[in-house]
């Protein structure tokens, strides 16, 4: 007698992401009861096992793991597009902008993240923010999957108005007192709630933009709860700068002595890492977020995520942040990645489509420490995958004789707008496009309101004349 | 009195492409009568002016030209995916299928990529193919812009078997001769044709594939029409081989010797330009084709664009073939133009989002010969123009102060698939995303029908064996 289920998708193209490959099953299908998966395999097989109270007939569409985004910044697609074709993002971009954000911009950028991740198929968001209230009620209420760093740093509260180049940061132990405490407040609140959907890390900007005992301080705390820890590591020259004058050791050796590398650590960005300081911190267990969108636009580097996974390490993918990034589309990121490495290596054969759909589900999922709750699709596993119309001009044809097409076209060819359908925990936050969590017309409006008069407090303010884009607009050029 | 027009689009973030920039009008408006435009500027000025039979409120989209994709080879959209992730792309990807093609599929493929790119916001196709039966109709019918370069060379009919790598390429002076007579048959029926919506090149597919005294006759018989020559130059070693064992020259200097090297030669690729030859050929008034995703993932190199540019030259996009780059999508192009340039100099000041969009533009519109018809909107100028919805999550907020946006999320964030409406030469062929003037459904089945009937025709030949992705589909990667 047929079992009953929650949910039947039937007829897909489906890539389970099982064993080492992408899992590929013809004419696949999902039994979903609860949040959980529990049948994974042929239609024929599924079919008559179980009695569905919803169908989903995935005909000419892929369905897949739900992607994971390990890194972002989710309140600065409020300032999508003000911090590329510059050589200093931060200064001439970025920060005139992030000094006059307020907790409603913020809270506009998260929410009008959360849409855009989601309907380019992203189904976990890591995001890596400074709290403000109600940060992490917006991800509890669109229903994604999301595992929250609250940013830890002692950099003064008023700015760094005063430091120059080349000096020290000046680091504040009572402002660190206060980003650790709050911190510790949302992990503690949040960690394992709405059933698991959130989680969360501990996240100390950068080893540079906080005193040594705090950080061996925050590495306590991650310990004693569990928590990972979500650290920016060797991410640019100044960093490395601020630790040789500070210590007297570049990043990786500074944590290595400091006990701060190992499997308990996401370390991001990787930017200005060398190969044995690369090797070091993959041989230590450590995980590796990769945001090759981002690096390859603000920096114009290919960091080292090859190197990296060749020698065991695990890699993630992360959209990193908006106002440089300029888009959180994991399907984006895929394709950057891969393309980025065959040029970086010269060779067409490095990061092949199937690699690269990997870290962006499974391999992503394991680097940030879900990977026996995400990331494949597998009976006893979380219902989260997404539905994609592959039957579309832009990614056919489909064919699987003599060779398989899909995943070289999912990842080289795909836009993330193919995403249809989204299920996290066994429930549809999207349906045809249509985000069922949230109003997505409140969202835009909310967002572009809030871009507006965060553009007029930032006009208003001299630091504005710093901005990189604007002498290309005074020159008729943008 | 207002004077009637056709078309009057109205409140469009408009981007004209007029001077050296981005031509940006905020609340700008187009006037379309007949195939042309006949007025652009602030909607305050406009509206008045002009009764118009449609009107068009462009309210919450970009306006800009139509995108010029200046070298493609259009058949080959029925095999997409099928040559990616290997070092030897045409005889370990390509060549098992193209072996197979038949007029059919052919057909299936150009009007599949018709539609991919049309609904990309495509509104010239440089297409560069073995003609077939009905291969311009295809354009004709559709309603686009197109340049076809029907392909010349002297390759033995029946294929090059037998033929060793390093031994020269056994050159048939009948099939040379066939191919030359075949285009001009169709530049001299298309030329100009469709109220000049439709033109030609001339093009020699390389000058190692065709012997030289045929080259020259392509060469007068181009000057005698005053068409351009459409030509891959420096595309791989194995040209520069044959060349030199042929000639004792590498391809730039043997076209400069005979008279090749000047303003009526579209260059494709670059690929292995030395940065003398670069020099030279921009010298010479030639322009150059940048085919970015393509040769990135064929072969993991950035072609010399940037140098070309700076030393004077003309740079147009293509998005040459759907086998190995996956897609024929111009905003995909512009953005993978700036981000591999950024990364091949380190610099993210390297290839800014307007001069990339220039180039998917005005540009692109220069290099291929129409530069005085399309590529900008100014009143005299064919009405070529696409509209694209910005007020969608992945493209917001939208701010113009202190700093623009548009342009940058444009380039680094769009996906193509926000474009709603295409208009060429006035006449509206996308409404919506609805394409008006073919069956999209009937065109990706035909797709799909032909591109299985091929797999099967492949899979029946023992060629098949030599395709680099059954290796990781028969270890379960893929």
């Amino acid at each position: 007698m047929p079992q009953s289920v929650d949910l039947l998708v039937l007829h897909a193209h489906l890539l389970t992401m099982q064993g080492e490959g992408v899992g590929y099953v013809r004419d696949g299908a999902l039994a979903v009861r609860g949040d959980t998966l529990v049948d994974v395999g042929p239609s024929e097989a599924l079919s008559p096992r179980y009695q569905a109270a919803e169908t989903l007939d995935a005909t000419g569409c892929a369905v897949l793991p739900g992607l994971v985004d390990a890194h972002m910044h989710t309140v600065y697609a409020v300032v999508r597009g003000v911090a590329q074709d510059v050589a200093n993002w931060m200064q001439k971009g970025l920060a005139p902008f992030s000094r006059h954000m307020n907790d409603e911009a913020a809270r506009a950028g998260t929410r009008l993240n959360i849409v855009e991740a989601m309907q380019a198929g992203t189904t976990t968001m890591g995001d890596f923010v400074r709290p403000y209230p109600g940060w992490a009620e917006c991800f509890a209420e669109a229903g994604l999957r999301a595992c929250l760093t609250p940013t830890i740093n002692a950099l003064p509260p008023g700015g760094m108005a005063g430091w120059k180049l080349g000096d020290l940061y000046p680091l504040d132990e009572d402002a660190g007192r206060a980003s650790i405490d709050a911190a510790i407040g949302i992990c503690d609140r949040w960690h394992g709630a709405e059933g698991g959907r959130i989680t969360t890390m501990l996240g100390p900007q950068g080893t540079d933009m906080i005193g040594r005992e705090q950080l061996l301080e925050v590495g306590r705390l991650a310990e004693e709860r569990d928590l990972m820890l979500h650290v920016h590591v060797a991410q640019g020259d100044r960093e490395i700068d601020q630790m040789l004058k500070r210590y007297g050791q570049r990043t990786p050796a500074f944590m290595a002595e400091n006990g701060l590398l190992n499997d308990r650590l996401l370390a991001v960005h990787l930017t200005e890492a060398s190969d044995e300081e690369t090797d070091l911190i993959a041989a230590s267990g450590a995980r590796m977020a990769l945001c090759s969108g981002s690096i390859g636009i603000i920096d114009g580097i290919v960091p080292p995520a090859q190197r990296f996974r060749e020698k065991g390490g695990i890699v993630a993918l992360g959209s990193d942040q908006a106002s440089g990034n300029n888009c959180s589309n994991i399907f984006n990121e895929m394709k950057l990645t891969a393309l980025f490495n065959k040029i970086h290596y010269r060779n067409p054969e490095v990061m092949p489509a199937w690699e690269v759909l990997r870290m962006g589900t499974i391999e992503g999922a394991r680097a940030i420490g879900l990977g026996d709750r995400i990331g494949s699709l597998e009976a006893g596993k979380q219902a989260d995958f997404i539905v994609v119309d592959v039957d579309t001009p832009n990614l056919l044809p489909i064919i699987d004789a003599p060779v398989r097409t899909l995943v070289p076209n999912l990842v080289y060819a795909a836009t993330g707008k193919e995403v249809q359908t989204v299920v996290v925990a066994g429930r549809t936050i999207m349906r045809n496009r249509e985000v069922l969590t949230l109003s997505e017309s409140e969202v835009r409006a909310q967002a572009q309101g809030e871009a507006l008069r965060l553009g007029e407090r930032v006009a208003r303010d001299p630091v504005h004349r710093e901005l990189h884009l604007l002498c290309a607009m005074q020159t008729g050029k943008l």
